[in-house]
């Protein structure tokens, strides 16, 4: 029986996001769902903007350049029909939860890297995009590779 | 493609919780999944304990027989082979990752409010559950039911 129908996988493009393809595809076999791969960019003038007056647009555009060619390498070894690859500029948990609502998709899913402790009150991507979220949300255990 | 064997659906036993039924037999059936049924008490004496001497055993007794049978016609109206129902006294996310553990659970199931904002600072069981969880664990939105 199929329970979702519209996937929404937001990946950081790390190393660890690797980790969700396996399920995510099994996931969206079983069900049968369409999946839209999201990557989402914090836009430099967030951490640098403001005091400094400088003009961040050649960096940021190579940074979503970039991003972009990640993203397409992912969706290949993703090796599912991926429904739209979509790199955005913005704050993370909004426009996951934005794209979300705008797809009407019925689950989001992303990686978790299950800390605990001081690394809680940092914060963490799985966290936050679960509250709010105007769906169910998978978060995925994921392990940072040995070095 | 099954992606989990082993399901542990933690519920609160609130009306809520009935919104959790049909998507996780659903879950359970497409991955032939085993399913943990846990509903945990925190005990009374976190709450008022400490200061004023007083026996809670009993009061406390009545809140597990209760919470007991009603976890009981939960698992009835989810329908589906439930490997083991418990009811634990304890802290609810140390007990649920607790479980997850001892069952060597790939999937922990969970109800979320989706609240943000204000409520986010209250802390949510979903929310803590996630940190620190050794499995994925799959938030499915809750809506209070009008009244």
């Amino acid at each position: 029986m199929a329970v979702y129908s519209k996937i929404l996988l937001a990946v950081d493009l790390s190393e660890e996001s690797d980790q969700l393809i396996e399920k995510t595809r099994a996931i969206a076999q079983n069900n049968q769902a369409s999946v839209t791969v999201l990557h989402v960019i914090e836009p430099l003038s967030f951490a640098y903007g403001g005091d400094v007056p400088m003009d961040l647009t050649t960096v940021q555009n190579q940074l979503d350049e970039h991003a972009r060619t990640k993203l397409s390498v992912f969706s290949e070894k993703l090796n599912y029909p991926v429904e739209s690859q979509q790199v955005i500029t913005g704050h993370t948990e909004s426009e996951i939860h934005h794209m979300a609502e705008e797809k009407g998709c019925d689950l989001i899913v992303v990686g978790s890297h299950g800390r605990h402790g001081l690394a809680l009150l940092l914060g963490s991507t799985a966290n936050s995009v679960l509250h709010g979220a105007p769906c169910d949300v998978l978060a995925i255990r994921v392990y940072e590779p040995e070095k």
